[in-house]
């Protein structure tokens, strides 16, 4: 069983960026560029923002925060992106969810560029990653396929089943594995909450990609000897024996599925560290020009 | 096993069409106006084009048809249809496939605007269809949904196996089947020429969507009892046994998987003139603004 190492992966993609920044700024060149709109203050929306602008920092990025209160009204947000689409020194920019709701998230995501949209939400992102063409990807389809791809996990063949379908991360995994390419061309089955045999067909599964948010969802007895283990679900629960008072869950109970993995992610520290890296690494695509 | 009728039902959606038509027209409403790019004298196109043509005309719809030679510039081409996208009097239009080597096909579908793309191919309709927001879905995937639906074939909770990963076909029905909707909301596993082991996966499904373009290449011994079958091949082989010298040949052997099936489409008669009957749909849809 190899432990597919998300925190040591994404400190070395940082690394990488990092070096390339460098040698950018030493060509005269302009540093890369991203802007994070906050709205509100949600304990997780301000977490997650601030450890984005400290990755930026880490690897030399610019990188500017947009903070507006609760009560900011949807034509004011549109008027700042439109802004934000036009400034030529900006690479890429995100707009953290989520948003209050008298605010029409789908309208926010829309006004943003899709050459800016480094968080990949945008529909032409969506639709360019589905027909196989250069695109945003989202954070945490990209970080996986980055983990599999640096630890050389085989998908050619394979048959890939990812549990849920969210727009997030389901359904772009779900494409991005049975896309030609590499890691891809797997055979993929995509289920969900109106799959009423989930544990007949995880039990045929060569790779399984679990992101429904049930802690400890996947049992030993669901899982065939040998398969890979992505496992995106991070819930908190109380727990009394952690200093915090809290514990992180995944959707796979680790210990009883372990020992039957080849490959397998931990929660914390598998797919979690590679999302903010993957925004890092779209920022740098955007930068040079690689995507449009 | 019974028969899901192409024919029958996009005749009885023409008629529908037709009907509505005319209550736009004695209202004093405008008359949904689809146009047609055709460049060169490809046989296969002609047929279709002209098929489209007199569909349009049948249904009381306004079409026009532009001609090309085989030598236009992708430049003349794309001016043509920066011309149709501010044309008011226009509710759709398409670029018939395959173009001449020498233009981008992609540059070109991407330059026709999204709003009037009803053969659903520019990546923001292929990205809305992913994130199932309203879209213009391509013709055949359409069809096939309005069979399903107009049929009752239950596709909740089932295990549809889609065969193919085509842009225009496979791939868009892997996401359509699997959606948040009705028909939809079925386990969806996609299979594609670097699947191993497809039969051990065809005989599990509940549906079967077979787009892979080989003659009958699904054989009776590969599907099990009850199975939804939906042949979206067309093959043209020459044969002995008809007029003409041709037989059409779908992806499914009919004779050894119609015993099996609960409901099977024909070739032809089955998907095929589906499609058309979807473009009209999709004009029609455009000129009501229900999709944008």
């Amino acid at each position: 069983m190899k432990i597919l190492d998300g925190k040591q992966t994404s400190a070395a993609l940082k690394e990488e960026i990092k070096a390339e920044v460098l040698k950018i700024k030493s060509a005269g060149g302009k540093i890369p560029h991203l802007a994070v709109i906050l709205v509100g203050h949600d304990g997780g929306s301000e977490t997650y923002v601030a450890s984005k602008v400290k990755a930026c920092e880490y690897v030399g990025f610019k990188s500017s925060l947009i903070r507006y209160e609760d009560n900011v009204s949807e034509s004011e947000l549109l008027a700042k992106i439109e802004e934000l689409n036009s400034d030529d020194d900006l690479d890429g920019f995100i707009v953290q969810l989520p948003l209050p709701k008298h605010i029409d998230e789908q309208k926010v995501i829309e006004a943003i560029d899709y050459r800016k949209d480094v968080d990949g939400f945008h529909p032409i992102n969506a639709g360019r990653l589905m027909l196989g063409l250069p695109a945003f990807v989202p954070a945490t389809p990209m970080g996986i396929m980055t983990l599999l791809e640096r630890y050389q996990v085989p998908t050619d063949g394979k048959h890939c089943v990812v549990i849920g379908r969210s727009h997030i991360v389901g359904r772009p995994m779900s494409v991005l594995m049975s896309n030609k390419a590499n890691p891809g061309n797997a055979t993929v089955t995509l289920c969900h909450s109106h799959t009423p045999n989930l544990k007949e067909i995880t039990l045929q599964a060569d790779i399984i990609i679990a992101a429904l948010g049930k802690p400890e969802f996947l049992k030993g007895d669901m899982v065939k000897d040998g398969v890979t283990i992505i496992d995106v679900g991070v819930t908190r629960l109380p727990s009394d024996k952690t200093k915090s008072g809290w514990k992180l869950y995944g959707d796979v109970a680790f210990d009883e599925v372990s020992p039957k993995a080849s490959y397998i992610t931990p929660v914390p520290g598998g797919v979690g560290p590679m999302t903010i890296v993957s925004l890092l690494q779209n920022t740098l695509l955007s930068a040079k020009n690689e995507i449009y």
